[in-house]
């Protein structure tokens, strides 16, 4: 129940970091679709890491296996399962793990909750458990892809730096010209020098991303318990690290009263709109046609280089001090998994949609 | 599938705001607890219109009637079928929504979709509709009692004024002192004045809400999908007006470090805990045993006593002005249902974490 | 989660045979369904005790509420909400049963399970419960109705008095015309002489329904855990009393080889159909567009009017005896019920099988 | 949602029977079981192909490799990956297969329903789909045997012989000592003359299994729509070939009055019990304690060495013949998975019922 993601298109996931791989299951995916392995590979190589100085310079390949599901090239309606092998294990690394608690990770809880740990890197908790979802979203991609749906996300600050615009006063093709992922490329040279000067220090940082998705069909959402932005939170949030989510105005529209705040709607010859787009494209739950966009906070990784006090099994304070190859931010391989999460939950909502009528 | 709520301990509510009544279906309440049917009618009361002079003058009763799975006063661990009758319609008051928009509601989006709309007082978007939440939030709670989870939420800011301390710097007992709900008396009357200043001006204004989690116990929640927070978030998010949550330091710690944002366990007689509570409570999606907490931005209600530019069903441009009774600040009366969707989420959350070892 | 059924078209049950009431909430029908309001009350009525002397003489009017999700006549899309007030209570019936576990009831299972009984009647176990399923079969039906499906369940065996023939032997107008409901009037006329006989003796007897739906659209049902046999089956075994279902040649083709029971296809003037319908119309768990056809076997209703043994709470041995009012025989009236629950889960297929693809 | 059977102890399968192979996620698995992994093998070898004259001469090691979700011998609480490679492919045998649509198959419906298919050995509706179920079935029945709980199934009829007692009445130590997996060794020795002489004709032939679960605590099953028999008999009826399900007296109580066929409680020492048991162990969907078991009805396999008449994709008339290596009788080699398919029903609705009191 709590390994799968979605109601129709449905990812199962397993895996942890230091056994032999990390896969799925992806259910529902629609039949007939074009499978673009190449793209796949592409956006699991974003997600990479050792892809630039700033991130670890650990190189895993990530080479995803499809093993059912397809065939001549299309999708046949029925599961997609796949494997990326672990390669690039070093799981020695970790021996110094095994009797403590890491402050602010999994460990203590995850102990308390299963009675029994797999210490190695994290186990189940470690990021490379979201190789599965880029893959989940990748295909995602493809299928909205075919509908006209775009969705793009970016870093938009890190620590104290920040881009002061909106997703629409940046030229979005500039994201990928640069390690941060950054559309303002100044910006983008100031949050890399952060980041780096933060990981020579042994430290971490943390930061945002924003999300904006485009021309996405008027509709999408259920109203209650189901409503579109409640949907791409809980995917967001499902991410580790991230500690918040807003979407359209969020916690800036706290300085608007209503009569500010409301998005008036006018006709644009013959096509109903807004004149603004406060509510981030979602009204009542329910997607309005206009541009999604969305802001996820995440916090420093909590694993540093720098010593820490801690506590082992036993409940006795010692220190820790992680070795080699870590990230000092989260935010640019970040930036892949936002926007699969929330191909996911798109193709999702379009999906259930079909069944509104009859 | 839509208008249900949680795994095991599952709510599936009904019913729009001018029509019959509202209720719903609660479904996976363990058996044999106390119902304490007063306790439930006080929770109503609380998110019951026309408290004060701050909220909307309509006068609901809003009195539960449960139809089903409690005998001799317990539950029998059959679904409690339950209704609250709309006894306080006033539908001619909609009669001039019939043919427009209403900025930033919910009309436009559920007219593409549905293709069929019920326009009298937002019909299912209405705010009544949360009656549901809080009856089955009620019932959450007092199995909660029972394990000695307690769950507060307040008024932490409303437009500009703003606490800036913590949940403990605050004694949490003031908080039903007042028609703001707000711990800081002080506070509570600069945000009343201002409530009461923009309703006034036929506007409205938004804010924020704090809750707080005691007593948890260690090891709720799952570790990919259905992280304890993001559980979290999904519930909030699916409040009307809601725009972000945030849990732990939130949008707070990107000021921080990892170094400073990690929370160092050490050993208290015995206990493991951690010297700070940054993570909120929540580590790896599971909890921790230290006190939960969050807050969830609500945007300014978009019903205004002032006219507005929109378009009709036609598409074409004309103007609306709400008549009577609104709220001009829509936090007071949220307090009770963000307890409501925590609690809820907390005993389906403790529930499923039953099933983790044989 | 076990109260509810369907995927995307979804029962949520409600009610007990003494309490106020039973009813649910119906989530998942499409938007703009005309609602025949008189249709659902001939639906109930088919259901209702007393309507002949073959089944109990208690007149339950079981009048349908309905108190969401319909405006103006039409499904919004929005969930429905219904009530059945219990009208006709005779509690005091039951005090006899208040310290005893009745044979082959759910008594003495619900004791342990719950901890906590509600004795009446049978409370959820009773066959009150199914009056929800009528209400939700019934809109079912009023959707397939404009896809031109039609489902039709009948009576073709009370005890040793069997059909001989298949559905396509009978006329199947002529099955509302007597009181068991079998449309070979000579064979009704002689099971209903035994169930009256049975009767009274004090006794019960058991039998078979069959179902059949024509005009089912081909590629209805999901390949491997969700084949339509299953979640027919699966549907079929919910109702109380049910103890085989067998659907295409079920036990008769343990006396035929493969090469007798294959359905051979050939090409009917363009349209690809097979000579024989030994398959029930689903071939791998998907609707090839044939007739689909089961059967359901019934037990004996284990409440008599007669003296049996049994213990009681306290595990001493004694003896009961049921007062007045029970049906010698669930048959009659239980052709409604498997109609509606057939009828619900080829409408909750029909709206998943829009989502096979994009 | 439909490649998953379970609501906590969930299995997810993906594999087509001449793709790469065929495997899952196993999720809900509590946390702490050792895993003998040398069961799991044996288990897969019940069922693989080539075991003896009676089944198809292919051997097909089916060897399990887990993927995750273990470590040092158990399980850790988070999810099961696995993988059985397929290894004996010989698509070429399948050629003749492109372009028509096979009698009684999957075929034709999988084409309506998808558009696009894998034609290969009957691509996902192949039988090499049931490995992933034998695996998750193997580790339940690890879990369940820590409780105490056993599960067996046997051949009780090929065609026309027939085992004419109950389970009760066979020495189920010898099931395993024939190759029909029958008790009765004589009644094996018939039955396996006459499948030996069916496949030399080209036929096949179909059979029942019996299924008998012993030592199931008092409680398990949800009252209404998740009745323990509604669950086993889905489990059951998703199992390809699968035509009809009963359980306890079935057909057979279709020849006894309620006063025969009701169970008569008793107190025996304390422990309240029943005379007889002819309601399977399972009383208003919930088990009393009494051995749960029930019967299945497999059709005829549909490939046949013999030649068929059938139509081709473009619906033109032709005819068929299926090329070596097959089964002629389904019944021995689905006797684990019948078990498999019951472990995993009790062991989730074991652990369900652990929420059902707080």
């Amino acid at each position: 129940m709590f390994n799968s993601f979605g109601n129709i298109y449905c990812l199962t996931s397993f895996g942890e970091s230091h056994g032999k791989g990390v896969g799925g299951v992806i259910d529902g995916f629609p039949a007939g679709i074009i499978i673009d392995e190449e793209f796949v590979q592409q956006e699991l190589n974003r997600r990479r890491p050792g892809q630039s100085i700033l991130t670890t310079p650990r190189k895993e390949p990530d080479q995803v296996e499809f093993l059912s599901g397809i065939f001549e090239g299309k999708s046949t309606g029925c599961p997609i399962g796949f494997i990326i092998w672990n390669k690039n294990q070093h799981p020695n690394d970790y021996n110094n793990l095994k009797g403590v608690y890491r402050p602010s990770h999994a460990d203590y809880t995850y102990t308390v909750k299963y009675g029994h740990r797999d210490h190695r890197g994290g186990g189940r908790s470690s990021a490379r458990e979201t190789i599965s979802r880029v893959v989940a979203g990748a295909l995602a991609k493809l299928a909205l892809r075919q509908l006209g749906i775009s969705i793009t996300a970016y870093t938009s600050q890190v620590g104290p730096i920040k881009l002061e615009g909106t997703y629409s006063d940046y030229n979005l093709d500039l994201i990928e010209t640069n390690d941060v992922r950054c559309p303002d490329t100044e910006k983008a040279k100031e949050m890399g020098d952060l980041i780096y000067k933060v990981k020579g220090e042994g430290d971490t940082i943390g930061g945002t991303l924003t999300c904006v998705i485009k021309n996405c069909p008027i509709g999408l959402g259920q109203p209650v318990f189901g409503k579109l932005h409640a949907a791409l939170g809980n995917a967001m949030l499902s991410i580790n690290a991230a500690k918040a989510f807003e979407y359209g105005e969020g916690f800036k529209g706290l300085k608007m009263r209503g009569s500010e705040q409301n998005d008036v709607f006018y006709n644009n010859n013959g096509r109903i709109e807004t004149h603004t787009n406060h509510s981030g494209g979602i009204q009542g739950g329910i997607s309005n046609g206009q541009d999604i966009y969305f802001r996820v906070v995440f916090k420093p990784i909590a694993t540093l280089l720098m010593e820490q006090e801690t506590v082992n099994l036993d409940g006795i304070d010692t220190t820790l001090k992680a070795r080699g190859r870590h990230d000092a931010c989260v935010l640019p391989r970040a930036v892949p998994i936002v926007e699969a999460m929330a191909a996911m939950t798109i193709l999702d909502y379009y999906l259930l949609d079909k069944t509104t009528q009859l």
